[in-house]
């Protein structure tokens, strides 16, 4: 099915009409509209729904504006639920902007294929990750490609990828906004079950903005919104304490938002720069991920973590809590 | 032409082959091919040639990454010059997450139309806006579409705006990435001359790893690359007077990567809550907006500038001198 020169005023591929109304002259799609082939659903859902079919859990995290911190959250999150001894997978589908590879300090190494399918690449023992970012041939090599090219890659990683035996969670970190990886992944992954979305944002009404947009899109196509975490809530001086809202909450901030949109507000999580300095070295941000560590060496230093990193913690727990067991 | 479902083998239609090898079966521009027409420009570009005519200088605002500041920068830009008393054009091509009509003060304005064609919305006498929020019937409308409509938006914002008798400088803001959008809109102006593309990052390698992407991407479709901003560059607490530098310049930064990539690098602008405070109310950062106030006082006022205002204002005149006269 080729979606890009679909008349505006198209019967529908549901519709008796299909491939026979006036408006269907010249589309791409009119013979396999007027044959019925059109209406019947991509196979790749069916196959995607059995590939996935071991893994307990699936979310998206999504942004609607760039650069809020939704990659370093999906990275985080998932380094910290793989701390807490689950299976955890972390596919990347930002096709032209891909994060995990850096953020997971595997950069420059290779996913490769088996009998069973392509093998992601892990980090941890625990922890698999998947990124068009291991197919390039070098890091600043540019993924020119329209939507189809995007949505073909996005497909291939749903249905090809073996997860192992089974993951207990699956992080889908999407790129922002609402268009061609959003419609897909969403159309893929609608007979596996997927438990939501987390929306990621700051505090500033311009980034706000784009999340309305993102929880309407997220009502449109189905997806439950489990939550909005807002980040870079603050900046507090490392020198004098002083806090400052670089990114100012002109209109409430993301919390008065969730009351307005009646969705869960997950927690405010502030800028830290040591925070950027995990990312920018692919390493987890909160203790806890070496699970053989001693244990009472690892509550001393969760006990001592900065406000940054407890309410890191506390956004991964409460999200933990609302899926349900694992 | 539709290029959603191209063989991978296509031969190109350009040649002899196009429309007859043995990938060109089920392809849907088959036909189009084979008659030669599918190598024919498509008539829109010479109208955007004609139609940009009186434009001097044209300009894209690029960045890697999301949330780097590109539409700040834009926006503080197209204020900036208009307060140098340039004519000035706006067009914000991000289709899913419009920012401009917050980012100018002019929210909830809307496109009219006229015999010249759509007219922009004016937040100056001098300095017109487009922008698909404009288009929408509320700010908390989520724009669902895929590559090809998102595309025949820009073509019909390119082909279709009347700015004016003419226009110093147009700017064009453009979401993240290097897809179709980038692509739509350097094939439509590829008859207009474009003077280049400005980039702007923050300081992290996260953020450097997508720039160097956006320079390649330039340098495949044959736009020169105007410069590097850095934005972000550090934050100055107000009480104390520490600098921390919250995104840190781990691979050493815009400036080490521009010599690495020879382009120009155009300077450091720090992160300033009150620059962020504009583009919430979308109001003008720099003073000498209101070229009509006293000389002198707008002197005054530029001279006790702080740092961050300073910064931006030397990026400005840089890139003004860089493109030389208007």
């Amino acid at each position: 099915m080729d979606n890009s020169a679909v008349p505006e005023a198209c019967p529908g591929v549901e519709s008796a009409n299909a491939g026979k109304g006036s408006a269907c002259a010249g589309c791409p799609n009119q013979q396999l509209c007027a044959s019925g082939e059109a209406a019947k659903p991509d196979p790749a859902i069916q196959q995607i729904r059995q590939r996935l079919e071991g893994v307990k859990h699936k979310f998206l995290v999504l942004s609607g504006k760039g650069g809020v911190g939704k990659s370093t959250f999906s990275a985080q999150l998932a380094f910290a639920l793989a701390g807490l001894d689950h299976q955890v997978g972390l596919l990347d589908i930002d096709i032209c902007g891909p994060s995990q590879p850096k953020m997971m300090g595997v950069e420059g190494e290779q996913v490769t294929q088996s009998s069973l399918g392509w093998q992601p690449v892990y980090p941890l023992d625990n922890l698999g990750v998947i990124s068009i970012g291991f197919l390039l041939s070098n890091t600043a090599e540019a993924v020119i490609w329209r939507g189809p090219k995007k949505n073909g890659m996005i497909k291939q990683f749903l249905k090809d990828v073996y997860w192992g035996d089974g993951l207990d969670y699956l992080v889908v970190d999407c790129p922002p906004g609402t268009s061609d990886e959003h419609l897909s992944v969403t159309s893929y992954l609608s007979a596996s079950k997927v438990d939501g979305a987390v929306i990621v944002t700051t505090p500033q009404e311009m980034s706000l903005l784009d999340v309305r947009k993102e929880i309407n899109f997220c009502r449109k196509v189905g997806v439950p919104v489990l939550g909005v975490v807002e980040n870079m809530s603050g900046f507090v001086c490392a020198k004098c304490g002083t806090e400052t809202l670089i990114f100012h909450p002109s209109s409430g901030g993301a919390e008065k938002m969730c009351q307005e949109m009646d969705v869960p507000f997950l927690g405010r999580i502030p800028l830290d720069k040591e925070l950027m300095e995990c990312c920018e070295k692919g390493t987890p941000y909160l203790a806890g991920i070496h699970s053989h560590e001693d244990e009472g060496e690892l509550a001393e230093q969760i006990q001592n973590e900065g406000v940054c990193r407890k309410a890191m913690r506390s956004v991964v727990q409460g999200m933990v809590d609302g899926l349900g067991a694992a």
